[in-house]
Parts: C-alpha cells; structure tokens; sequence
C-alpha cells in the first residue's frame, strides 16, 4: 500500500496516517515529494484496502500493491501448468485443444449423433450442457442427470473425455460423477460456496470468466478453488457485457495474454457464447489461436433450427471440421500441435 | 417478433422465413415496405430468440416483441405492490424504507450497540451481514449462524425486523430461519437454483440488480421468485459495473424510475455499495429519495476503522442520524412520510 | 509515480530501474518489503506515464501519483468557484441555477414562445442550439447564425442570458458574438482545437462531460480551457455509455460529488440528454438537485410531437414549471435557493 | 418502425397511434396478435426516432427497422470497395496492408531511422503524428507542418506512402498537402464539421472507431464522408472503453467482421493503441489477421525510451520485422498475400 498526502497536509495529519499504520502491525516508510508526501506500507500479509486509509484526515489516495491472489500467480509458480484432463490429453501443454458439441444434451440421438461428428471432425472433447442456467425461468433448464447419462455413453463410444456445467451443490456432486471435467459457468463466477466446493473435487475445473469481471476477480476466483485444493484449473475467456451491443458479448481476447502472463493457468476462450452469432464464431475461433490461447470450447449443432438452447451461435458440423483443419494449419504458423 | 428482409430479397426468401414461422406454429403477417419487407409472427406463447430467424438467407433482422416476464409486469399487475416486512411495516405503501446496519455482524456487542444507534437515529430494517460474498478467499467470510442469533437478539431488544444475505442452500435455510427479510445479492442475482429456492419460501427477499444485469435481466430473475410462488419482492439497484471508476460502482438511479414504470415492485436503493465511499452514501442516499425510490438501505458503523468489511463505505451513526432527518423532510416535498 | 519491482527481482534489475529513474531526472527512493521493493519517484514537474517503467526489467507495475490536472483541482485553488453569467447571476455561489429551452432553435416563433414560457416558470438561463452534431448526415443540422439572432432576439425581450453550443472554430466565433454561455457538447469534450480557442474567449463555458470520458479526463480537459487563460468554466454531467440501454445514456450522478471534490469548479447536471426520455427528467432533475449539482440544463418544448431534434426527450412547459415549483421547495431542506 | 401497444390497450389508443402515423405522412399497418397490437409503419424516407411514438398513451415500444445509413451499407454496394493509397496499393484488396512507424514524428533523424527501418521489415505505409491529440494541456502536442515535412521526405527515401492524423480544419488542410491518407482519430470520430471537410478530399481517409461508438455510429460517420462525395474510407478498430482495464482500451475484434458484413468498406485494427501495452500488441496484431481484417496499423520505435508519445506501446524494430514474417506466413493459411 502506498498512502499520498496532498502538498498542503500539516504535519498532524502526516502523524495520525504513520500512527494509524503502526497501530495496524504495519511499517510506514515516509516519502517526501515536491507535490506532497508519499508513505510507503510494508509487513502486511495480504493486500489492504486502500479505503481504510483514504478517509484518513489529509490523505488523498491510498494504491495498493500487493496482489489479492497468490497461489493463482506466477509469483507462487512461474512455470505453465498443464491441466490433465484423460491420459495423455491435457490444456497448456503445446497442443491446441478443442472441445464442442451440442450447448445442452436435448436427447441420445441428438447428443450420440453430434459426438460422433465432432469426433469425426477432429475434436478432442465433447462438451454438452445437462443443467442450465436460463435468464428466464420458464426457457428449457435441461436434462439433469439424465443428460449426464448420455454424455457419459457418448463417451464409451467415441472415447472423448466430457466437459459440463454444475450450477449448485446437488448438480456439481452428479457432474463430478459423470463427466471428467467440471464446468462453472460466467454467472456462477462467484457462487464462492460453489467454488469452495470444486475445489475439493479431484479433476479439473473450466472457470468461466464472468460478464463484468476484471481478470484479478477471475484470478480471485481460482484461488477459491486452488485454496481449496484443486491445482487443475482451466480459465476459459467468455465474453464480457460492454456498450457494444452487435453481437451478444464482447470476447475480450486482450484477456488472453494478459492472464497467461499473471497466471501459470491454462486460458481457453469461448467464442460461441462469447459472440452468440454463429457467422462470428469461426473468424473469432481463428483470432483466439493466433492470440496464444490453449483451446477453444464450441457449440455444434446438426440442426441447429431444432435446438432448444442456443441454436443461432451453434456451427454446422461440416463449418466446424473446416474450421478445425484451418486451426490446424495455424499451429504450423503458430508454433502448436492439434 | 418481427422480422426484417432487405430490399433485394427473393420471393423464394421470404417463403422461405413464412413457411419456417408456420412450421413452428406460429402465424406470419407479411408487411411490405420500401425498404425491405417485414414479417409480424403472432401465436407465440413467450418470447421468441431472434437469432433463430436473423440466420434463414435473406433475413436482415429479427427484433423481439413480446417481453421475457409475465408475473412481475405491470401487463400482469399494474398497481404497485406493497410488500409487508412486519405487521404495519411495507415497503412500497407511501413510506420511505430506511434499512441500516453494519456490513457485516462481527461480534454481539458491535450489532447491539450499532442497532441501537440506528434505532435511536429512525431506521425501520436492521441490516447485518453473517454470511459474506468476498472476492478472495482470504478475507473474513462472516460469523454465519452465530451471527444470526446476533441479529434475532438485536431485533428482540430493538423491535427492528432484520435483512440478511443467503449465499446457497444451506445459508438461506438458516437466515430463512432467523431473519424476516432474505436478501439475494447482486453476485447470486443469476444464481438460479437459489432463486428457485427463496421463491418457495413465506418471507419476503431482498434481490439485489447484479453488477451487469439489465433491468430486464433483474426482472427476469424476479420472475423466478414469482413463478415459485413468493410474491414478496423488494427490488434493490446496487450499482453497476461500467469504466467510470472514480466510485466503486456506478449507482444507477436511472434504474429506479425504469423498474417501476415495467414493474408493480417496490424498488429500494444501496447507496453504500453503490459508490463503496462514505462521502458519496449522503448525496446519493438523498438523491435516491428525490428519484423516487421506495426505500434506502445504508451501511452504519460507529468505529470503521476496526470493521472487518467495508468499513471505509460505513456511515458513523450521528452522519446517519442526520441524514435520516433530511430523508424525512425532503418527504414534506417530495409527498412521502418517513 | 511508485514502481514495484516483484519477490524475486534481481540486483540487476532493482539498478537498472533506479538508474533509469536517474536518468531521467528524477530521484528514486527505494522502499524494501516483504512482497518486493518498491521505488518513490519524486521530483517530476507534472504526471509520468506508467508504462515507461512497467516495459523495464524486473517491474511489476507503476502507480502515478501526481494528478494530471492542476488548475482544475482543488489542491491550486480551495474554495468553490463561482461562475458568473451575468450581472447578478452566477452558476456555484448558493443558488441553483436552472437553464432551459428547446434542444433547437427551429424559428423564431417557436423560440420565443418557449423562451416566454421558460422564462415564466421560473428558469434563469435560455438555452437553444444553433449548431447542432448529429449522428447521421442526413438529420437536422440547425439554423446557424440565423438561429443564433433567435436567441440574441428571446435575450432581449426575456431578459434571459443564452447558452448555445459551438461545434468548430468558426460556429465558436458565432456563438461567442451571441451567446452569454459558449456550450462545448459531450462530443467535443476532447476537441483540444476546439476547447484552446474556447479558452482564449471571456464568456463562461458550459463543458459536457463526454460519453466515455472518465472524471479525470474531463477534468483535464477543463485544463486546457484554464491554461488558456478561461477561468470561467461550468462542468456538466450528462450520461455515460454503458451496457444499460433502458435509458439513452446512463445519467452518472456519482460524478457530481466526485467532480466537486477534485475541482473547485462548479457541476451542472442534464438530465433530459442524461436520459433520453421525457418521463425520467423530472426524476432525475429532481435527484440531481439532492446529490448537489449547482444546477440543471432541460429541454423544454411546447409543441415536442413537431420539434425537430429530440422532442421525445423535451419536457411540455407546465410539467417544466411543476418542477421548478419541486426545485424551489427541495432548495428549502437542501439549502439552496432558486 | 413498428410500433408496439400492450395488451391492454383501447380503441381510442390504437386510434391515436395509427392517426399520427398518417399525419406525419406514413403508412400504417395493423398486426394484431394475442399479446398486444403492432403498427408497421412504411413510407417514410430515412429512420425515424422510435420515443416519437414512445411518448404516445397506450404505446409500449417503437422499433426503428431502417439502417440510419445508406452510401456505407451493402443494401447501396454488395461488393468490397478496395481503396487505393497509391498506384499499385491497395486496402480491400486480398491484400494485407501493414502500416507501421512512430507515434509522434520526433525528429528529422528519428523518422527517417524508423522510416528505413519499417520499410526494410516490409511495412506497405508510414504512419507518423504531426499532430497529437492529448488528454493533458501540458504534453508534447506535435512537430505541426515541420512534423508532415520530415514524412514527406520520409516517403521520398523510402517509397513509403504516408498516413498522418488531423485534427482540426487547419491541420487537415495541411496534412492532406503532404500526406497519402488523413487520419480522423477516435476523438474526432463525431466531430461533424472536420468529418465534412474531409469528405470534399480527393484523398483516402482512415477512420478510427470512437472510443464509445457503437458500429452503426462509426458507419454513420463514415456516412458523413460518403455523403460529401469522397468514397475512399478504410475503417480503423483501435479499441473501446470498457470496465476491463488490464489493457488501456479493449480491442473489440468482434466489430471486424461485424463491419465487413454492414459495410463494404475496408476494415483495419490498430493493436497498438487497442491494447496500449507493448507486450500485447502482437498477439493482438496476429489476431487481427485471423479475424480477417484488411490489415494493421503498428507503432514501431526504435529507441521507446526516448519517445516523446506512447513509447510503452511502441514495439521494436525487430520484433515489428518478425511480427511481419508470421502475418505473411498467416496468409498462407488465410488467404491473403502481403
């Protein structure tokens, strides 16, 4: 924390901000300066907030400094973490990962068909929605755990790993049991209960980046989770709400860069919901490769008119084959395998 | 729904998009135009995704009609709705709602001694925190039950109903148990499954605007309470996340006038979260009353400087005190008692 | 400016950054802790830029400290600013000022009956545009100098002083040869051209804040006025960009205490731009006068279903005097007169 | 338009609505539909304001259908418009076209060194400030005609082709003597009477996205220019104002193929300003090819250090050199020569 006093502070002011410190178990370090004087604060833990001392008589602003997250940072661990999600697949690792399939399981045909086509195409894998969360009460809230059931089948056939969502207690205990990575969703964020208890779980958790969320609340929020115990964490970049309203979120991909430099975490981005409009999905899933991103997550839907959950943003699954063979073909510019 | 055809569409287009509304089983009205030629679709039940329609060729635009809540609508209800926290307390009946307390409860003596003073000062609602949303996983996380004996003491002494915050199942069961008021906060405003939950209950809620929520979005989610059955609801801006950081949120009193002209619920107003510094809570509290709120819920702390949370966006009690005197006389102008 | 240096900086890099400190002129004050080294920078004229130091090895952030403004703020001059308009009539000296009119002049009949009518209700200042920016080419653009001769003509039988907007240096000699009050639109908020030329003038400047423009940054931009010499300024808040589309902009209520806290420069409030739709002026008019603005600027129109610019936001001339009817009774417990 | 009433709404109501519609000269259609009745409105020559109809009893929404531009649209030109900067180089042409060099012309040694070096890395155009937009009245403001002179002579040695930002008519009558392509920057982007002189110049204009412009506003103004006859216009992302602040602005790439699909014109993203941080300009700048963008503007300086204007921003000549090298082994993937 460093506490600036303005030019025109008396030296009563200067004493009551040192004391105030010293009360708090912290050291003060005095400053002076040309535009009034600056007072350093070291010895605490964790980070302060800086409006215990903004209201203090003569201080003008109170930065804080040290970082609300450690075990997330690279000052904690500077090298990559790769995240294992099935024997020798794992998110940060060199290889450009790609998980799609349907936004919800809507039904054993619909779920089997579509697996079996993004195993076709190239995917790695199969992500399916069975518990939702839907802005509207009365919009269809998925299959519960009979959608996991399925997942879980199309998986002994195809033999790609599944991805999806839990929204609270009872639906992260039944997704733990069938899927082999746990999705929290943007608005869940900061569900901090339901963080807490991912984090006791022992496989790998996608964090979804929520709508208003700076990166450090993200990073926050991963620590709940690698407080808890859980180290394989994959943030995934979604979409964040802005004034620009041409397409339903605004992907943030300067988000990418700037969490793989604060964090060793493997970043993944969504570039369906993170746009909602199907014809930007394939130029944003592009863009997310060649930002250095470690994978993309995307909805692919064989009737996409039928889908009850999504359907405008899902890819046909001839466009999301060319897509892959086009993410392919960056990685030999980029420097990835897929 | 409309939905929108360039100029140069084919005839085989706009077929096309008629012969996909009857499909669905909804009826098309065709509207022809110089620009371009637009569709009405009518005999849907709820809202329509425009998306489904803006990717059939030809199809410039969709724009949706019918609105995403029913229950809490003024179309459904349209006088105000006046919501009992005791017998001869409402909100919502012609009287500005004072809600004050500390953030959090921190020990028996603090709330007792800060529910007297807000009692003495005119507050209506104790306010007190057992459970706490923290962004890190370091920081005090609330007493939890303990604190909410706390707060049924302090209401036995004072006569002050009280609010507090429920996190998840668990949580909300308990405050459930000890409070009159269960708040929803602006983190777990999309929480569904909790809203699901406080809908079934027989005391009223509390459901804070999210940080990037939109009026529709937060009416949305009051919609899932009433749909369960609570009709009980007390609306509450809190804030807004948007670039203008010089307050901590950006309280958007804008809101107020909007939610009441769509809603027939009460809206009350967070001045203290929503600008998060204890200069701005006095102008903007009064400036909550001007708008026309229904009621103000204030952070009141007679020794910040030991708060275990928020203490720099908490009022000292006798700046409460005489801010309440203000809210009562701004009502001999503004036609509310207090 | 503070530079922190992370944990595990080297020797190395701890030099290098307090050479380059060095060389620049400017004398580092090394301030060890337990989660890095943090080096004060004193001796800069006026604001460094973060990024300078954070591109140096070793460096995990730069915080500045000297504010980016000097004559707006409160630390070059303390006490209030008091703007006069004309003789006997001053925008921060204890009374609030209302200003208003139609948004454009669109004939002389029509300018004159409003202006009556304003007048009659009780407002201070005329305001009427002459220039008008409008975001499509093909819309309304005023009247110009023949609007402006309008205005000067409603002056002299109303005895009301006028506010018009200049858009460019050669409607800014227009309006300064007719106006009291030269208006620099939200627009035009960083139009340093436009605001130098501005500041050389000895008329009193209306100065919108723009739609994206931090308080800082409008602040600064009141600075180029000041450095030129035009110490008359007037801010005005008027509605940021935001992801809330339920009103035009999002009106910023908070910045007004902000603003006054920072500068000693007088905040007006305009609440029918800050809107955008009629039936929220008054609401918010009346919340602008509780958060203590100095004033407020409203669109008024007798006729707004023919108005040629904004009607839908323009407020008939009986609902204008019912206001300043509230404002007047609302200065009687706020402590201001009217 | 279409014009929505509630369910509720009266005969007298649907009445009123349909009678203003004729008398302001358009053609009314009535849908009715089970939740409320719906107007079309035909006729009418360019958009209309939707709270003209708002503010009429019984209305409940107005929904504006027609584009608010023309020339800039695809309804007026389906095919790209590729526009020429000089014999032979051309932006919208399968082409990605680079454009790199310092922020601020320093120097007559400084330009030319960066000039020899961009051009030597394979840069198509040289960019360089004369005149300097800045937020604060006290930093360096630009080298003025001095500044387009050395550019010139730049281009003389080089072959480079020059862009350079004016600001204001003077300015811009300047650059346009010494200049290739006038640069509108995102401060001016709705500055009407510099956007209309520009567009009576038979030379290209690059114009940047303002900072909370809104795509249909940015191809308004592009309208302005359209409209004065001059149809040579690229269009320039460089980054909006959200609550995201890891980087200075947030790069919306999402808005580039939002653009290309609304507008024929050409669309280009300037990473360095988008991001503001030199370590992120790259990944973004890969990006941008990857989305499909026409091409990128880059700060290039060889000594940042030194440089009197976003020196953090600006990237080194031989991470520019190989910047170049991945963008063109991109196009091999993309499709696009450089």
């Amino acid at each position: 924390m460093l506490i600036i006093l303005g030019p025109d502070h008396s030296k009563e002011q200067l004493d009551g901000v040192v004391a105030r410190v010293s009360a708090l178990g912290y050291k003060p370090h005095i400053i002076p300066g040309e535009h009034g004087t600056a007072i350093g604060v070291t010895g605490n833990a964790g980070p302060l907030d800086p409006r215990v001392f903004e209201s203090l008589p003569g201080v003008k602003q109170a930065i804080p400094v040290t970082k609300s997250y450690k075990l997330a940072g690279r000052d904690f661990k500077s090298p990559d973490t790769a995240v294992e999600i099935s024997p020798g697949l794992s998110v940060g690792a060199g290889r450009f990962i790609v998980m799609a399939g349907p936004c919800a399981v809507e039904s054993r045909e619909q779920t089997l068909r579509i697996a079996r086509l993004v195993k076709k195409a190239g995917a790695h894998v199969l992500r399916g929605g069975a518990f939702k969360p839907r802005t509207s009460p009365y919009a269809f809230q998925g299959l519960g755990e009979e959608g996991l059931k399925i997942l879980a089948e199309a998986r002994a056939e195809t033999g790609l790993p599944v991805v999806s969502e839990a929204l609270d207690p009872a639906s992260l205990e039944l997704v733990y049991k069938y899927a082999d990575v746990v999705q929290i969703g943007a608005r869940n964020m900061q569900n901090f209960s339901l963080l807490r208890e991912a984090g006791k779980l022992d496989k790998p958790v996608l964090l979804k980046r929520g709508l208003s969320a700076t990166v450090d609340e993200w990073l926050q929020s991963a620590e709940y989770l690698l407080a808890e115990g859980n180290a394989r964490i994959i943030l995934c970049e979604r979409g964040i709400r802005t004034f620009s309203s041409h397409t339903r979120n605004t992907l943030d991909l300067n988000a990418v860069p700037v969490a793989q430099k604060l964090s060793h975490l493997p970043v993944m981005v969504d570039p369906s919901h993170g746009t909602g409009v199907r014809d930007k999905v394939v130029p944003l899933a592009r863009a997310a490769a060649a930002v250095g991103a470690h994978g993309v997550i995307i909805e692919v839907h064989d009737r996409p008119d039928e889908a009850l959950c999504d359907g405008p943003q899902a890819m046909p699954p001839e466009v999301f084959a060319e897509l892959v063979e086009t993410l392919k073909k960056l990685g030999g510019v980029l420097g990835y395998t897929l």
